[in-house]
């Protein structure tokens, strides 16, 4: 996630934009200069992450900075006055072109705009507690009904500003959409603008090959709202669009067709999509581009900034150097003092070149030839599910079923009811929570389905809180025929996906890491998949630690390695089985009254502690062993794995000190 | 619920269905005679049971009638061919017209069908355990989406047979209908054919009083479906519909405008909601019709079908006298002997005057004259959430969002950023689940919104488990700004109310009974609502019983009358904080080394007995009382109250015996 020492990163300014503002152009050529000098700090802010959402923040943005620099009264009345115009995005990931946007405003300070990501810096996607965030998003489908709300409390409260709210296009296969322009016109609603940024792509793939959305103006207008069509990337269509919004009153959906990765000629949609020697994929959805697309598409945006200033006789724009980012060094620490491992030291935020993950999507696949009542789901998500290759080896048993989780569950209950194994994917953040109910009522038939959910626990901490998922284990525990299994390395993953395919008799619910192991784990001689029972991965006397997953089991087994440093040995136990617990295992593998630490990569209410304390007190059964709990305590904190970790006291330091603690 | 004597109930039997079919007479006007005679069964079965859906029983039934007698091929090849054409209902509440035509077919037994809602018996909303069932439905939305499933598996399998789903049409509020049109046509489903029972009324309101739909037939034709429209209560129209339906191939969509209550004139709408002295709501939607309103609707319906077949020169419809329900004699047993109570006999079940859910209404609408700022929302369930007065009286801080109930709660999260006190009101199983991730991205904004999750646990049974709500307390207990609160009596729920309203700091999620209180709980002199504080109810000195709610308080309360008369006295404690613990208050309370039972309306996993156990063995602590628990194990179980309970091992009986055991 280092930048090069031989990559330079630069920012261009606030003052630089309050030049740009006072130089004696028309509005929309001075907003076209201030759009690109956006795109050029919110590519510097995102290659300094190391990963971000440059495509649609690209598309989005010459609407961000029309918005904020011409039609909005923020940057006149503040970010907090109640008469304030309030806009927000929908899909919140095209944030770092509203970062950038905010930073070029002074209401985001620099500071804060080159920690994007970074713990203390600003979220992957928007949270209220940065300035000028209006709504906390990145779930997509929200939006309008949330905007519609602030469009009501206005009203009631007789405060004055607009409403906008901006969603993807992909974004429109959610629901929550449709009942939001129903709800809305009932109520009367007429202060509110949603801005669709019609980039015509999803993830990596054209919206019409992912679920088509067909005539989204006459679907839009036969909901009963009026539709304005204008190019999103232009600014005087985008004046004439949003002057004809603002005339005729009612609530209003402002279609703004652009083009994804607008301002960089590689990244642009469909160029980008069929460059020779592609995948046919679109590749700059997500993530950071390489040192040398960074430097093409740096030059190729300042050039054009440059060009402009200079045609109209100004100087160019002044770059200010940006301090690299300090290269990740974990030094593993007890009580303050350096304490060195075997473990290779930043090996904790590079992992290894192992993949729970992709060790799922192999294995899946491997069953899919032969079990052929197996039919694979996905959600918009296939390459991050790890199902692509299932998707293009077996399109006859692959169903895309786009942005809308609750079709895909309900679908699969319907596949599975007629016999079929489903195998349904997403995020479990995602998956877990608002497909719930569907996953109740699927359940309640009794029939077999697996879900696999993804992107489970609080790394990566990137994203932000939309994403991170801490209460999937929580939402699926209490579901009778529901067993929920999470994986710690790649041999046990196998055995996982094997077991929920061939023998589970019940729903399986597959919580899967999304980034690479930390470590590989080995797993001891011998040990096969039994219902309720784990396996030891290091021994020890002095206490048992309790974990799962490839993330907290490494901090766990680092742990015990800083502890053996002080003469203190803790034994290391996988307890893949999350709401199984076979409490005769249990009680012949944890130390006979030595106390035990369960670490949780969820919430500390609803997870594996809960169910391990209900299966060794049952029925009335004294606890032998002093019990202790590490979990992710209240909202996920965002930044590198290490910041988030250490913030929740789940590192290895935090972890030992525990155990230092209460021995 | 029992049925006075001098009210005989009857019953049509099949072979009076086979007569009829074999009669030489036009099918149209056999299907009539048929839809009619099924009318009148389904009106016994739901008087028998003392609660029903038939409003839109009534208004689907010609529809059904059709499809069983003439468009299905399930008599043929029978309901387990994976041939069969495959029919079921998305609303399900409809379920008693289905079970009506299949006990007409012969292949629901009498002795089921006599046993609507009763334990046992046909479960208040379709499940796939009985006969004849597709899917398990009842909360709305999701029966496009799984029939698409059906449809598609059936192409996957080679498997003849076509598929056919009935909504509702308030169900097309739910956003999961538009995700499932746009899933279907990019999927290739041709083989489906949806139904909508277009009977323009809700619970109790005109739809476009609710939420309006507009011109449905041109927003599904803008997803891209064909539509068809016709009477769907006219044989010859939905002839025609079904044919037109048949020919042109894809998916299509049926609107069959249809009256509410068809059938019988006063039940049927505009009648039935604009009659002299009404109220101008719809009053047959659910719960069973009073004596006389039975008698003159079967003499209205049998009048018209005797009147056909004597037309047609047959005998009329023989009818069968049904026995009588038996009327309801708790008796209070321990270890099988009989044990007489000052209870009175039958309150179990007839409850008192006392409701939480008035209590909670009443509380409310005080506060909305104090407090400007409360807003209450509601998603088409304003009568049963007790929040019609509220409406009637601030209709100006009432947001009706209709059947959407994630658009509601986003909605919530929007007024709550700009500074008002959202109420969100729905049924806990469905506000808590389907909703669940909008209340988690409000939650994360760190705003303040009260959720009033009705028909919280398992009474009443007779609806079944897609109304019963038993892992609600699992969904949100994960929130760190979520308090979860359940109130035992009238007085407590005034003043969870108040504290919800008044003192809270974060979320707060009420839980409320629907049902009336079994008995009216005193609680203790002085008792003031303390976080993670209970009270005692009733003193003991050999066990503690910690429960909540009126329901199940009341048996705890009965179970130590019970034990009383074996001269053993329990402590029970009422427990209204389910996931916030005060670790010194339980530990005063509970009796020093005595066992502790506790007692959950709610599923055994992530209730409140997990968070009274991880309070009092946290960071070590020894377990100084031998814990046990009693939950909703597995599904809920339907029928009446003491029947569901009983089956639960919840009754007075069941808790007192199981305490008897470990003592």
């Amino acid at each position: 996630m280092t930048v090069p020492k031989d990559l330079l990163l630069h920012l261009i300014r606030p003052e630089e934009f309050r030049r740009v503002e006072a130089m004696a152009l028309p509005l929309n050529e001075r907003l076209r200069i201030v759009a690109d000098m956006c795109r050029a700090n919110a590519l510097a802010a995102v290659k300094r992450a190391g990963s971000g959402h440059l495509g649609s923040s690209f598309s989005s943005m010459d609407i961000v900075v029309r918005l904020y620099y011409h039609e909005l009264n923020v940057r006149r009345v503040g970010v907090a006055d109640p008469n304030r115009d309030i806009y927000f995005s929908s899909k919140g990931h095209d944030v770092p072109a509203l970062y950038a946007v905010l930073y070029s405003l002074g209401i985001i300070e620099e500071e804060k705009f080159l920690m994007l990501r970074r713990f203390g810096g600003l979220e992957g996607h928007p949270d209220v507690s940065t300035p000028g965030i209006e709504a906390n998003s990145g779930s997509l489908g929200m939006g309008i009904s949330k905007a519609r709300g602030m469009s009501w409390a206005k009203r009631r409260s007789g405060q004055g500003g607009r409403v906008f709210v901006m969603t993807g296009d992909g974004e429109w296969q959610e629901g929550q959409n449709y009942e939001a322009l129903q709800g809305a016109l009932q109520a009367g609603i007429t202060n509110l603008t949603v801005v669709v940024d019609h980039n015509k792509v999803q993830s990596d793939k054209l919206i019409h090959h992912i679920v088509d959305l067909r005539d989204l103006t006459a679907k839009i207008a036969a909901f009963g709202w009026r539709v304005v069509r204008c190019d999103g990337n232009d600014q005087e269509q985008l004046e004439r669009g949003l002057i004809d919004a603002a005339q005729g009153g009612g609530p209003v959906v402002v279609i703004a067709d652009t083009i994804k990765g607008a301002g960089v000629s590689f990244m642009e949609h469909p160029g980008a999509m069929n460059r020779p020697g592609g995948t046919g994929l679109y590749p700059w959805h997500a993530g950071a581009p390489k040192d040398d697309d960074y430097r093409a598409a740096y030059d190729e945006i300042l050039g054009r900034v440059n060009a402009r200033l200079v045609a109209a006789g100004q100087a160019p724009a002044a770059l200010t150097q940006v301090p690299p980012v300090a290269p990740h060094n974990p030094v593993y620490t007890l009580e303050g003092e350096p304490v060195s491992l075997a473990m290779p030291v930043g090996a904790v935020s590079k992992g290894t070149s192992e993949s729970v993950a992709d060790v799922y999507g192999q294995t899946l696949l491997k069953a899919m030839e032969r079990r052929p009542d197996l039919i694979v789901l996905d959600a918009d998500l296939a390459a991050d599910c790890r199902v692509r290759a299932i998707e293009e080896r077996f399109p006859e048993r692959f169903i895309e079923c786009g942005i809308a989780e609750q079709d895909m569950v309900s679908t699969a209950g319907g596949l599975a009811r007629l016999g079929l194994l489903p195998v349904v994917n997403s995020f479990a953040s995602f998956l877990a929570s608002r497909a719930n109910e569907q996953i109740y009522n699927n359940a309640s038939e009794k029939t077999r389905i697996i879900y696999a959910l993804h992107y489970a626990g609080v790394i990566p901490a990137g994203p932000g809180k939309s994403h991170q998922s801490i209460r999937d284990i929580s939402l699926l525990a209490a579901l009778p025929n529901m067993v929920i299994l999470q994986p710690c390395c790649a041999q046990e993953t196998a055995m996982i996906v094997d077991y929920a395919v061939d023998e589970a008799r019940e729903n399986v619910a597959l919580r899967l890491v999304i980034g690479p192991s930390p470590r590989r784990i080995a797993l001891p001689e011998g040990y096969r998949l039994e219902p309720g029972r784990g396996c030891i991965l290091a021994e020890g006397n002095a206490a048992t630690i309790v974990a799962y997953g490839p993330v907290l089991l490494h901090e766990a087994l680092l742990a015990g390695e800083l502890l053996a440093k002080r003469g203190t040995s803790v034994r290391v136990v996988n307890m893949p089985w999350l709401n199984v617990v076979d409490r005769e295992w249990l009680a012949a593998t944890l130390l006979p009254g030595k106390a035990v630490l369960i670490v949780e990569d969820h919430a500390p209410t609803g997870g594996l502690a809960d169910r391990i304390v209900a299966a060794l007190t049952a029925d009335g059964r004294r606890l032998e062993y002093p019990v202790h709990r590490a979990g992710v305590e209240g909202y996920p904190a965002f930044g590198t794995p290490p910041e988030a970790l250490k913030f929740h006291g789940l590192d290895a330091t935090g972890l030992a000190e525990k155990i230092l603690r209460f021995l």
